[in-house]
């Protein structure tokens, strides 16, 4: 069975490092192994619409910023295929016919959906479009016949649903639809990382990102006050790992070479946090270790990004050459789909 | 403004004399004045498998039948156009974004949806196609840009959803949507028509339809068994009208013609009634009577019925014509809804 993955984001801002380190780094990873046969990347911008319906400029905006995003990171159009989900009719229509296959109890238990719920202050009066994201999720997924999707922990329920929706679709029709498999993260420091303030949740309205198109200058800002240990108050006083900001983004981006360039008084990550641990370590040096590191990191995903915001035509050919490329194969899957459920009255 | 005719029925049965008087027999007066720049009827498959998604095979059969009823009770395909609903893909494209616009407890609060959840038996487990389908009928109607929507009264809080959508788009986005308006039917005795059991609906399970398929023999027999007045046992007795279904069937059937014709001693229905009420009218006269109106009703559709039934390879050809020309239309509509809504970004 051929090996296919299916991921993707809601094009509501730029990216920032969460999405980089969270799933971006891995994608490119994953399509640069050879291991897959299809990696289809999809901007979801109709699920955006969902809690965003009033303001689609921003979901419009952001369709571009995204792309930007995922070709600076690595994601390359000769290997994965980025498309824009609302340009797929098809996901629409697979969407309408599992609505059938769920009941709305189930929906209103499904984790995820709670907390976002939750988050985004609807309770009463949450959108029917917002309660059934995860039935669109599952068209999304299964539209490509995807047996992979490199997502983090807090997607779980998620998967669930989709499978649920594959074995009862298999079992009332015919066996059309592919069963999906969670790939996790590897890292658990990339599973979600925190904003620069060391709240769990990086988010635009809260100024706690680090941006992918960020300036050195910005990034060294937000390093320099981020979140740290707020009992560590003198260089000599033994500190925190645990929960301190500056620790955590070095576990998700740091390697033993960055210790050879930048701070070569330590072998890894872990000598320098024993030394942390001690106490004698100052904030300042820990600080401007991680500015190195992430400078290092980002400044080719920034240059290749403003290489490319120079021909946003070129982006937007790419966009519509993956979602003519994506369209065909969902068309496929809807056509399968229909003649299971016995739709096909012209044929 | 162009006048535009929407409806339909779900393909679950044959039709029955209740869809005839309630709103077929309608349909086809109104196509036949000429008031209306285009009529749509649309077989709604899709919305018929929200709650017989288990039982495609059920839905499929009956479009065939459906069709024939619509063109043997008098829809002209070249007046009229007749389509199926899961051919034309934006009605689920226009569901999908509206139900951004409509919270999950609004829909709970439909009467119609109430009503159906009870009669269906889905309470706690009512899928969430079924819960949402107030919404498919929205893309139906607004999808065609229809003014008017002839169907019963039961139908007015699926009208007012219907609105609430198209106020709320044409607000947030841009006027793009037409409101439409429900045509109540004119004679009260056509907005529900019982069974022959003189329970309030006529259903396929309870055996208590008369069918505009069924032969001259069926029909008879089951208005020789029909629910008339239970106190009125003797001849002589005085005999009531309110809830005596041989009476709710000639307020909707007869007119004085038939009088003249079958029975000349009474000018009209009226007579008949006072006379029944008094006492001395016997229910065999009053059931053969019926059985001559309705013979003669239902006669010349039988028979265009069964000639139909001979080449349903042309049947087909007209809902393949129909659906052609219905989707060009629904494709217009999505393209500027997709404008309005910012969604258009290879343009």
């Amino acid at each position: 069975m051929s090996k296919i993955i299916l991921t993707g984001d809601r094009p509501t801002g730029r990216l920032h490092i969460g999405h980089y380190v969270g799933s971006l780094r891995r994608r490119v990873q994953l399509q640069n192994t050879g291991d897959f046969d299809e990696i289809y990347i999809m901007i979801a911008d109709a699920q955006a619409l969902t809690d965003n319906f009033d303001n689609p400029e921003k979901v419009r905006s952001n369709i571009g910023e995204v792309a930007l995003d995922y070709m600076a990171a690595g994601l390359d159009p000769e290997k994965s295929t980025i498309f824009i989900q609302s340009m797929i009719p098809e996901l629409t229509e697979l969407t309408f016919y599992y609505m059938n296959l769920v009941t709305v109890s189930r929906l209103q238990r499904n984790p995820t959906v709670k907390a976002e719920i939750t988050m985004r202050n609807f309770e009463a009066s949450i959108p029917a479009g917002f309660l059934c994201y995860p039935i669109s999720q599952t068209a999304d997924i299964t539209a490509f016949k995807a047996t992979t999707v490199p997502v983090g922990e807090d997607q779980l329920p998620m998967l669930e649903q989709a499978k649920e929706i594959v074995h009862k679709f298999n079992s009332i029709y015919e066996p059309v639809l592919v069963e999906p498999e969670i790939l996790l993260p590897e890292n658990e420091a990339c599973m979600r990382l925190p904003g620069t303030d060391g709240k769990a949740k990086m988010s635009k309205s809260l100024g706690n990102c680090i941006y992918l198109a960020d300036s050195p200058a910005d990034i060294k800002a937000k390093i320099m006050s981020m979140f740290t240990d707020p009992l560590h108050i003198q260089v000599s006083d033994p500190g925190h790992i645990e929960g301190n900001t500056v620790f955590t983004y070095l576990d998700a981006f740091c390697t033993d070479e960055h210790f050879e360039r930048y701070l070569p008084d330590y072998k890894n990550l872990d000598e320098l946090k024993e030394h942390y641990k001690r106490g004698g370590l100052g904030d300042m040096k820990i600080k401007k270790f991680l500015n190195n590191v992430m400078q290092e990191e980002l400044e080719p995903i920034r240059l290749r990004r403003e290489e490319l915001a120079k021909n946003m035509d070129y982006v937007y050919d790419v966009l519509k050459k993956g979602t003519e490329k994506a369209r065909q194969c969902a068309a496929q899957t809807m056509s399968e789909v229909k003649k299971a459920m016995k739709i096909d009255y012209f044929g």
